[in-house]
């Protein structure tokens, strides 16, 4: 491709809110064009990109025995409403009718649409195990879309669902595509940690996450470099044995513009332990619920939303906290809330004596409250709680904790779709028919493209892997206004390609050589050749008939031939 | 890929409403399953197909200097206002809302996206000419899908636009695409005629479809052989100079039960050309209008649609027809209709002295009837006949009515869209800033899939040609219980492979001969090689280390060693 004929091409400046350094990349670069938010058009180099990670998908799933179909996007939303689906989705579904006043779900995921697929099969057990995927445009209705490809509301979604006679021939497949992804994201240049994830509005009982570490990613997980597990799930050691403490008597404490728990705790000369957070939610439906952990932990939203049955949580504004409580923001407590505010208590408030809470009165907090005393032991305690950095995890060890990119993920499903899906099921050696047992796994294309540019680049632009460069080599003709550099440059152009190499030509005249390096360094092709009147001198010297060869992630430039350039670049 | 793990197999049952024969062929072979009507799924076998036409279109537009990119589905409603398209489109547009209200229409066709996309670049013209491609999912809300893959609601399509500094460029690319179609459907083992045809909702003066003859399709088009013309813009000698006959006196006669303009001008003793047909439509708003041709002709209701400037027309009822004209369906006519009713006169109206018409009272005819006298002369005449077989085309040539499935197009857009749409400008060499001049070009891959299949089959099943087969190779392994034969056969099968060429090994044991060549058959892979205990015997004879090959598309059956068939294949 010569560079002066590509559709879409480098330019200076970055949209307003590009904050992420592969938004601004790969629009400065030429590689995406916003169309509206959340929505992108990928041009000619971002396509490139695109399609060889596809192709390096495919290939390894291929290998592993998976095989290649294509559903429909608009699925009928009768499929989504046999599972429930239509209101338990974390993301909002985007519906539709036709003409004909028919309901469709815009595809977000498409484990309906597959089993809608498979149960118009007479399946026996013979057919088992089977592994079918697609590559099709997936849509999520995100309240917030960030700049750049890391979270879209339209992309190109790689998922594959297995379907399998027996829980053991479903792990071997589950570990098969563990496997088969670090192959995928290694050939891609990433390496993604796998992290145990909650399955959320996909259903089943377990699943891993893979997420490339970067602080531009929005997943938070936890490790001691053994245990990788994302905050929604991270478990960790609670030190919350029963207390045998004598009950004192309970009291009210004026504690005025005392911030945090770590001041209350010194304040009231207590341990942190025992003090306690308590916060007001307002569901979607309206409802006003309480939310109390031990002082020192976090609420994890996520859990708290599950454990409450609602679809979005916020926090209650200071009118209705004034309301509720009687009390200004950060005087909330346990005690004396009216009975239709439900209070969720953590495990962590469990087997405490005198603790405190908020007074539910500005300015003031009440120590020395016990269950069973001064409220009723509740009936249940829930873990809603966040773990935090130097918690201790599974393993004895602290626990980090990390951001990343989640690029793919693996669920087991087991019987959550055949179960509820009327004739999932196969026929059994022994004549019975029985559900199947599944799994499914994703990757986001964009999104894997994204996170290469967010951990391979520099301060000039982008280093590709050579395994998903837009091209292999950039030759950057300078001197392209003497025509024997000019003839030169256009044949090992042409050299190049018929030896089955990608190049983009830089042919331009008129502009600059620093422009062109500068050019050339954003794009960030493996392959610099300069080819220029030093290189194609006609007089004798150093250079000539030698190529003034770069790669894009070293410094040192080389005069090489044609053929060892070659070489190299085939190696 | 081995048989017996394939996803999607033979069937013996088609679906009742399936009358196409490559709907009942695909669904019996395990290409495709419908999801609802016009959505499909594409199997292993389908999605394999339709990939390598959808490869062969790639290679054939990069070559011919296109560069491939990809659109958001969702395209703003805003943009489709911008060219007042929302309300012009002649399929039904799909809208929906997002959960900020943002409208958006499922992309049917993407001239204002990819406007949109490229105004965002400051272009002069040194940038054009370019062609950018996409292939992407497309929706038509159309009223009624047929069965297969002939008229979907969703589909893939590659669609192409061209921008141009000037139209004798745009004419250099219009000629390139049509030359790279041809090469496209050949390859794929298509031959179609490429028919002039009206730009309807697409916008733009003239264009082309390319049709492939079938009784399955539904474009109708008319040749006599050099001349194509779609049935919307076929034009052909109207032969109605004016006559000088003297007006005679206007009088009704009766007719009871006179069937056809035959008849009645036989009737009448008139000549056929002095009778009228007069039909009255009601559109999609309600309204009643008339519309009259010369007796001989056929109203186009494509053509007539859009000279009424109305979304559908469909014939009045009975009772409407009773309501307005007084009379039963027959004897509507061109005098005393209410005045709300407007009147569309064809051009072969024109230049007539004392014609025929219904005389809006049943039973009767109004003969001599001529325009300034018995009724105003109309304003305006229109052209919205249909040709007949028959009929002199403008190369003086009889005109034969052919029938074909529609498998691409190409139009001229001249500045329908950048005119339209602010800020669709280049600037040019003498510093202006003018609008492009554009074309788009689109292909239909299911619908080039389907076809194919069409015109190439026979009772037993699809015979693909070799450039879009699923695989190349069918082993049809018999006596696969014995295990000397089944190790051949899986080594030939892993020595094809090795010479990269696609194979599927039906390697299933309990199945017969019979079942196992009908099953070949019916999927129509282009090679197919027996392996059994005859061809692999270890005793000495005629058959011993030979493959027996038979050719889909040939009767006879060849022993070949493995080196002659790869010759073959290769060849």
């Amino acid at each position: 491709m010569k560079y002066s004929r590509l559709f879409g091409k480098t330019i200076k400046d970055t949209p307003k809110d590009a904050s992420l350094i592969s938004h601004k990349l790969l629009y400065k670069a030429g590689y995406i064009r916003e169309s509206t938010a959340g929505r992108y058009y990928l041009l000619p180099l971002g396509l490139r990109v695109q399609q060889k990670i596809q192709a390096i998908i495919k290939q390894e799933l291929d290998k592993a025995g998976a095989q290649e179909i294509i559903t429909p996007i608009l699925h009928p939303k009768a499929l989504w409403e046999e599972t429930n689906r239509t209101s338990s989705v974390g993301f909002e579904l985007m519906t539709i009718k036709d003409r004909n006043e028919m309901e469709f779900v815009l595809g977000g995921t498409a484990e309906e649409m597959i089993v809608d697929l498979v149960r118009k099969f007479q399946l026996s057990y013979k057919n088992l195990p089977f592994h079918i995927y697609q590559f099709s445009t997936k849509f999520r209705d995100e309240l917030r879309a960030r700049g750049g490809l890391l979270r879209l509301r339209e992309f190109l979604m790689k998922d594959g669902y297995s379907f399998h006679d027996s829980e053991e021939d479903f792990k071997r497949e589950y570990q098969n595509m563990m496997d088969t992804y670090t192959k995928i994201f290694e050939r891609v240049g990433l390496t993604p940690q796998i992290v145990e994830a909650d399955n959320g509005y996909i259903g089943g009982e377990y699943s891993h996450e893979f997420v490339v570490e970067s602080d531009a990613g929005e997943s938070r997980y936890f490790t001691d470099g053994e245990y990788f597990a994302h905050e929604d799930i991270a478990s960790f050691t609670l030190d919350n044995a029963s207390s045998d403490e004598e009950m004192k008597g309970v009291e009210d404490v004026e504690g005025k513009g005392i911030i945090g728990v770590e001041g209350l705790a010194e304040y009231l000369k207590i341990p942190v332990e025992k003090t306690t957070k308590t916060i007001l939610f307002e569901t979607d439906t309206g409802r006003i619920i309480a939310a109390a952990v031990r002082g020192g932990f976090d609420i994890n939203e996520e859990k708290l939303v599950k454990i409450v049955g609602c679809r979005l949580l916020k926090l209650a504004s200071a009118e209705v906290v004034k309301k509720i409580t009687g009390a200004k923001v950060g005087y909330a407590g346990v005690l004396n809330l009216p009975k239709e505010v439900k209070i969720y208590f953590d495990e962590s408030c469990a087997n405490r004596r005198n603790f405190e809470t908020g007074a539910n009165r500005t300015n003031f907090h009440t120590i020395n409250v016990n269950f069973g005393r001064d409220l009723p032991q509740p009936e249940q305690f829930y873990d809603f709680k966040i773990a935090k950095e130097g918690f201790i995890g599974p393993n004895g060890q602290k626990l980090v904790a990390k951001k990343g990119i989640e690029v793919g993920n693996i669920f087991q499903l087991g019987f959550h779709y055949s179960s509820k899906m009327k004739g999932a099921q196969f026929i059994d050696a022994d004549g019975k028919k029985k559900p199947y047992y599944m799994g499914c796994y994703g990757i986001g294309l964009a999104r894997t493209l994204a996170a290469i540019v967010e951990v391979s680049n520099d301060d000039k632009g982008i280093i590709w892997p050579e395994a998903v460069a837009p091209f292999m080599v950039h030759i950057v003709g300078l001197d392209m206004d003497d025509s024997s550099v000019k003839n030169e440059a256009e044949r090992v152009y042409k050299l190049l390609q018929a030896e089955g190499i990608e190049v983009l030509f830089d042919d331009r005249s008129g502009v600059s050589a620093g422009e062109k390096f500068a050019d050339a360094d954003l794009i960030g092709i493996p392959y610099r050749v300069v080819i220029s009147k030093k290189t194609h001198s006609t007089s004798s010297g150093q250079a000539k008939d030698k190529l003034e060869v770069k790669k894009r992630n070293e410094k040192e430039t080389k005069f090489l031939t044609f053929e060892e350039l070659l070489k190299i670049i085939q190696s």
